[in-house]
């Protein structure tokens, strides 16, 4: 295997799904069940795809998608330029160059890299809290990465409608409490709300989660699926997210 | 007692709520476990409210309110004229008239019987399907009481817009499958979502309807409540629907 770089803080993890490994940094830039939920999610997509991951982090989405479905070609956009060069040390370590690209920009700026209306789904798991809310004592990076101090929501909508292709998918993991800007916001941009599902942490608890799939110029019929539950009564994972994790 | 007339079909139920009595018709026009759901849901109306109530029907959600909360006045908007007059005579029954009046007109035109700005609190339990959509073979009745043929869900919000004073309260349940529509449609006319809960048959199921508050011109923050269960795995009503029920 090639020789692959760690910097301070940063650990090689063994993701047990298929032989990927993923490189993490222990001081706190490391993915979440939402990103292995959103995974899930979107491994409907179609042969042949090209796909984009908005706000790609440690890459962890694009790995288990490349793993996960027989998609061409994906593209992982992140701001952040070392989190960018740590995900691309990931993509290498998996030997998954020319499948997966890491264009370190702000999703802002994607339209200077990749033409409009050319990519056939798009995965994100943006930064969920608003700007100027919650506790911003985290650093930098971390803040980034959760609150939309760089881009917004919207803009994660709006420039998704713009590189999708007619009904070309979007998949998104998010807060449940932001669903009503979430369903706004796919509205106005053409990006029609299909599919849902709300993801709770024990069963008789509030959904924390929500994963939407949305297709661009679709009409409108949403459907909500059963709820996904993350731990049983016992507080031990449930059947299910043992399945995703592929420990089943 | 009044001697109240009952027609062909009538039948009085005892809802074995705090006395209460509604006549309904045995052909089919009878309230669902949805307008009990929306009354429980909205019994944080604040004492000597004035309340509206959209499609109000056999007159079910009026009726339970009345017993519920300490609102001062209810106005309960029908559109077919004999299912108007049946809840008028319901009223009667339970000696509510004064507190409890039935408007038998299209709630396009309801502000030709309430002043704009009016209103304290409104709910409502609206036709949950898109006109020319499903099976239409229902009876006259039903189809208007079901189907948006009469007035749509937009035309709903619209009117409770206008009808609300500054901060004035919505409370409706609708399909969970019109989720999208109903966040868009509130927002639009600003009528915030400040609480959603979804209905599930079962706890594994997926959610049937939502119960959605918004408030007029309020700021954005949505807080979504535990899943309601109806039945329980034996299929027996859960704790909380019999407490809701006032059978505990």
């Amino acid at each position: 295997m090639e020789n692959i770089k760690l910097y301070k803080n940063e650990r090689i993890d063994d993701l047990q799904y298929k032989g990927l490994k993923i490189i993490q940094n222990k001081e706190g830039f490391c993915f979440g069940i939402d990103s292995v939920l959103l995974s899930d999610f979107a491994k409907s997509i179609k042969p042949n795809s090209t796909v984009l991951d908005i706000g790609t982090g440690t890459g962890i989405i694009g790995l288990l998608l490349c793993r996960k479905t027989e998609l061409l070609k994906i593209y992982g956009v992140e701001i952040q330029k070392d989190v960018a060069e740590m995900a691309k040390r990931s993509v290498r370590l998996n030997q998954l160059e020319g499948k997966f690209e890491i264009i370190n920009c702000n999703v802002k700026d994607i339209l200077d890299f990749l033409p409009a209306h050319s990519i056939d789904c798009i995965v994100t798991n943006p930064p969920y809290k608003k700007a100027n809310t919650g506790i911003k004592s985290e650093d930098e990076k971390q803040l980034i990465s959760r609150h939309e101090v760089k881009c917004t929501l919207e803009d994660v909508i709006e420039k998704s409608s713009n590189l999708l292709k007619d009904k070309g998918e979007f998949f998104m993991v998010h807060r449940a409490e932001r669903m009503v800007d979430i369903m706004c916001a796919l509205r106005e941009y053409r990006l029609e709300p299909k599919n849902i599902r709300f993801v709770h942490s024990k069963q008789r608890e509030k959904p924390n989660l929500i994963l939407v799939k949305a297709i661009k110029h679709a009409n409108p019929f949403l459907k909500i699926d059963k709820p996904l539950i993350i731990y049983d009564e016992e507080g031990n994972y449930t059947e299910e997210i043992n399945q995703i994790y592929g420990r089943k």
